[in-house]
């Protein structure tokens, strides 16, 4: 995406999380950050106006709308570890194995991968710290819009959790669509 | 420290943060992890007892014994930008910079500062997501102690924000205490 592009995610059948990245496509060691964007806007749940952050607290995307209103940005991508440790099986797609692949072909190298953005992800936190991950409540044809604030690599994997409640009822398609502006993309 | 070893921070007067790392000795891509311990104890809030892992959701510290019962997981160590962007003020010690310069010695390189335990920062979510940063609730004298589940080098930086609650009421020194038991740390 060019500085000024916006992208769309929209979940076709509802109910579908997507762990989002996006990456400074000029330096790969400079992404969204989930904690940088929390102390940013002073939540760990972003609004539509709302800038999100770099790890150096560089403005990188700019909600400009949001069907749902309530994503996560506290559960890390899952991974290998998460399936086998957790749930015993080896082999399992996951959200942090999915990133690396996409970005095999552009060096991404040993780096660490970044906390995602979780669209359509709904946890819910307790005042005593409990952390609940639910059902989505993303409903068919929800979409959320960002703009990029500077010249960036995305990288969306829809979530193939099916093993607990993050996913709901099933592991279906994402759609992303990126515009020149937020108008062109709705009007497709 | 050793596997088996225990750690005991101590906030000597009181209201003091610490941000607090803990890395795998043998290979610096592996290391403490906030988001990951979440997941794996269901809380953002740690308690006695419970075991921290890391970002391959490996136990890696194991909770003994807290006299205050509230940290931080969510704020990302302070650093220059946030010093410069959001005060005006150049040249701050950081957090950030902190464990940079305690790890210089020891090739951790390019790497990402992770994201950092928050010893005796208070900090509160409420169910709409605000996020708030408030006074230290630590006395004096109050301590939290860990035993390491793997051969660690720990990085801890008292806090030096001096220009928002999470301080409290001014800048003081953080104890550190390495042992073979907690008992031999208690009894010292």
């Amino acid at each position: 995406m060019a500085k000024g592009q916006c992208i769309s995610v929209r979940d076709i059948e509802g109910g579908q999380c997507g762990d989002f990245w996006a990456v400074d496509a000029d330096d790969f060691d400079h992404f969204l950050s989930p904690s940088h964007s929390w102390v940013h806007i002073g939540r760990i749940q972003p609004r539509v106006g709302d800038e999100l952050v770099t790890n150096r607290r560089e403005p990188i995307l700019k909600i400009l709308s949001d069907d749902v209103g309530w994503h996560d940005m506290l559960v890390p991508a899952c991974d290998r570890h998460r399936y086998e440790r957790y749930y015993g099986i080896a082999g399992h797609r996951n959200c942090h194995d999915n990133f690396l692949e996409a970005m095999s072909t552009r060096e991404w190298g040993k780096r660490e991968v970044p906390q995602p953005f979780n669209l359509f992800m709904n946890t819910f936190i307790e005042p005593d710290g409990t952390l609940h991950i639910r059902d989505p409540i993303s409903k068919a044809g929800d979409m959320i819009t960002m703009m990029a604030e500077m010249s960036l690599i995305v990288v969306v994997s829809a979530c193939p959790m099916d093993l607990n409640p993050v996913g709901g009822q099933g592991i279906t398609d994402l759609e992303i669509l990126v515009g020149d502006s937020e108008e062109i993309i709705l009007n497709r």
